[in-house]
C-alpha cells in the first residue's frame, strides 16, 4: 500500500510543531507560572446550534489544564507521548488504529511503579484533547476507528492510487474505510446522493437498479453512521455539488440518524464542519406516508410509557428528547414528531416491502423526488 | 442488477415443490390422520461432534408438526406462506431480507381479527423450518441477512457479471455480501487464506503490505464471522484448495471464533457441511506468544471470578463453557485454556503493536508459517 499522503499533512505537522514548541517555550522560561495546555471544553453547555450554518458548534469556552500541578502531571505525559506517536505516523505515512496507539504507547514508567496508560479510555481522552487543541481531527493525526457503511453508485473513485468504479462492484459495493480524506472522485453522472439508514434496503434499492435507473449516489450506514461515512458524505456534497436525501426510519431513531448527518453531532461538535452536511433533507420515512400508503397494519407501537401515563419512558423518551434540540424546532419536524405520539406508532422502511419488493424503487421514492416532497 | 441465478436454484424449486405436493397429497387423501410437516431437531440435545468430519452435525431426532392440532394451524399458515414466498423470490431470480419477508407477509387473515405474524421472530422461526425440512438453507431460498466482513488479496472474483479485482479496492477491501454463492473465482495468485477476527488487524496487514509479499488472500470478519464470511470461507478453501489461518485474541471469544469457522456453531449445525471449514488452524494468538514476544505488559485480566474464588463468572465461565466442548478436547486446547486460567490474562491481536507497527506482518505471521507454528 503506498504511504498515505493526506492533503493537510503539512498542515497537521505544523499544528503538533506548534503544541511542542509551546509546551518547549514555557519549559524555559522561568518567568512562566505554569505550564498550560488549553482546550476546547466539549460538554453540552458549550454547544451550540449555529443557525446560520445550520450546525452544531463549540462555544468559546476553554478549560487550562496546569501540568505542573500533580493532578495533572500524568496528563501531561500522557498529552506528550499520544501528540508524539501522531507526528511520527503523519511523518511515515502510516495510519493505525486508536486501540493500536493505546498498546503502542502503554509501557510502565522507568523508576516508577505506574504505567503509562491503564486502560484505552485514557488513550482516546488525550485523542481528543490534541485533536481540540490543535485543531487537528483524529483522521488529519492519521488515526482511524471502526470502518462502516457500504457506496453504490455511478462515480469511480480514487482510493491510493486503484480506480473504483463503484457501478461495477457486485453485490458488495464499495466499503467505506475509516479515512476518506484522500479519496479523488475521479469522474461520475450523479444526480443525488441517497443516504440510507439499513443495509438490506441498499440492497433492495441496488436489486432493483434504482441507482443505475435514477443516476443515484447510495450509501448505507449500517445504522447511526460512523465518520468515515459522515466525512464522505460531507466532501461528496461539498465537491461534487450534488444535493443530498436521507432515507430512514420513521421513528426518533431514524430521525436522530438525519439530524446529525445534517447538523452534527453534540459529543462531535467541534468538527461540524467538516462531518454534518446542513443542505441534507429528509426523503421518507415520514408519518403521512402512513396513511398515504395504507401501511396501518405494518406499523410498530412505541415502546416505553407515554408522558401522561408514567413516561416518557423508551421511545416515547427518545422522541420528548430528540424534539426539544434547538435545531429541531422548525413546525415541520414539530408536527412529524406529535403526528408519531399522537398515533403512538413508529415506521420502518422495510415496511414498505408491504406493497410489494420493488414499490420503494418503482413508486415511492421516485414520487417522492419528483414532487420534492422533503423535509428540511 | 442481473437476475439472481443461483447454481442450485432449480433444486430448491423442487424442493419446496416437493414440500407444497406433500402437503396436498396429504389434504386430498382421506385415509390421512393428520397434516404433518417433520423437521429436524435443532436443540444442543441432537448436536454431535463427527469427529471424522471434524464438524458439528444434527442427529437423527425429527418432530413431527400436525398441522390439524389446534395449537399448530397457526404454524402451519405461516409455513406455506413464507414456502410461498420463496418460490416466488427463486422463481424470480430475486433477493430479500428476512425482514422484508416479514413485512411482506404480515397482514390480517380476513374474517378473522388474527394477524399473519405478530412479530419477525415468528417469521424467522418458520424460514428456518423451511430449511431443515426441504435441506435448502436460507441462502438457497434467496433469502439475505445483515452483510459483515471485508476481503483483500491476489484474486479475482465474478459477482454478477462484474469482475473485481481484490489487490485494487484501495483501503477498503471487498465488503462481504450475505450471499456468496455466486461468486465466480476468475484467477488467484494466493498461497493460503487468513482469517483476521478484527478490522484493525486487517487495515494494519493491508498497509504494511503483507497480503501482497505473502500471496494471502485475508478476510476481516470484524468479530464473530457472519454467514456470509463462513461459506466464502468454506467455498474459497474447497473450490481453490488453499490453506485456512486463523488470527484471532488470545482469549476464550477469540477462540470459539475459531471453533466456529473450524467446525460449526450449534445453532447452524444442520448446516456445517456448508459454513465450517475443519482443516482450519489457528495461527495466534497463543499463550505462549505472551512470554515469546514479551506481551506482559499489555495482557489484560480476565474479567470477573475464577472458579475457586465464588466463580466462574465472565471470562472464566466462558473458558470453561469452551473448554467443554467436545471438539475442543485436544490436549494443545485443554493446554491452552489452562494457561489462560494460570495466568488470569488475556491478550489481544493488536496488543502486537506494542513491539511496533510493522512487528505482526514483518516477524510475528512470517515466523508462524515458516516454523509451522500452528495450533489444530
Amino acid at each position: 500500500m503506498p504511504k498515505k499522503d493526506l492533503a493537510n499533512d503539512e498542515k497537521t505537522l505544523d499544528r503538533l510543531t506548534h503544541l511542542g514548541k509551546k509546551l518547549v517555550n514555557q519549559l524555559n522560561d522561568n518567568n512562566e507560572e505554569n505550564l498550560t495546555i488549553d482546550t476546547q471544553v466539549r460538554s453540552k453547555s458549550n454547544v451550540h446550534y449555529d443557525e446560520e450554518e445550520g450546525r452544531l458548534s463549540l462555544g468559546d469556552s476553554y478549560s487550562t489544564r496546569k501540568f505542573l500541578n500533580i493532578s495533572h502531571a500524568r496528563k501531561f505525559m500522557q498529552t506528550t507521548l499520544v501528540a508524539n506517536k501522531a507526528k511520527e505516523l503523519v511523518e511515515s505515512g502510516r495510519t493505525a488504529s486508536i486501540r493500536e496507539v493505546y498498546y503502542q504507547l502503554k509501557h510502565s514508567v522507568p523508576g516508577l511503579d505506574e504505567n503509562t496508560f491503564e486502560d484505552q479510555d485514557e488513550s482516546n481522552n488525550v485523542v481528543v484533547d490534541i485533536e481540540t487543541a490543535t485543531g487537528a481531527i483524529r483522521e488529519d493525526l492519521h488515526l482511524f476507528a471502526e470502518p462502516k457503511g457500504r457506496l453504490f453508485g455511478p462515480i469511480t473513485i480514487n482510493d491510493s492510487g486503484d480506480s473504483i468504479d463503484c457501478m461495477a462492484m457486485g453485490t458488495s459495493g464499495l466499503a467505506i474505510p475509516s479515512i476518506v480524506d484522500h479519496y479523488e472522485f475521479e469522474q461520475h453522472s450523479a444526480d443525488f446522493i441517497m443516504v440510507v439508514e439499513t443495509s438490506a434496503m441498499v440492497n433492495r434499492l441496488v436489486e432493483e437498479d434504482f441507482h443505475e435507473d435514477h443516476n443515484a449516489i447510495l450509501i448505507g450506514t449500517g445504522g447511526q453512521p460512523a465518520r468515515g461515512a459522515r466525512r464522505l458524505i460531507n466532501i461528496m456534497h461539498n465537491r461534487l455539488d450534488l444535493p443530498v436525501y436521507v432515507f430512514c426510519d420513521g421513528d426518533p431513531w431514524g430521525y436522530y440518524i438525519y439530524s446529525v448527518l445534517k447538523s452534527g453531532s453534540m459529543s462531535l461538535a467541534f468538527q461540524s464542519d467538516r462531518l454534518a452536511t446542513p443542505s441534507a433533507r429528509l426523503i421518507g420515512m415520514t408519518m403521512e406516508d402512513i396513511d398515504k400508503y395504507g401501511l396501518e397494519h405494518v406499523t410498530e407501537d412505541l415502546k416505553g410509557k407515554p408522558k401522561d401515563s408514567g413516561g416518557p419512558t423508551k421511545d416515547y423518551k427518545r422522541i420528548h428528547d430528540v424534539m426539544e434540540y434547538d435545531w429541531m424546532q422548525k413546525d415541520e419536524w414539530q408536527a412529524q414528531f406529535q403526528k408519531m405520539l399522537d398515533k403512538g406508532v413508529r415506521v420502518e422502511q422495510q415496511a414498505l416491502a408491504s406493497q410489494s419488493l420493488e414499490f420503494v424503487a418503482n413508486e415511492y421514492l421516485p414520487n417522492k423526488i419528483e414532487n420534492e416532497e422533503l423535509l428540511d
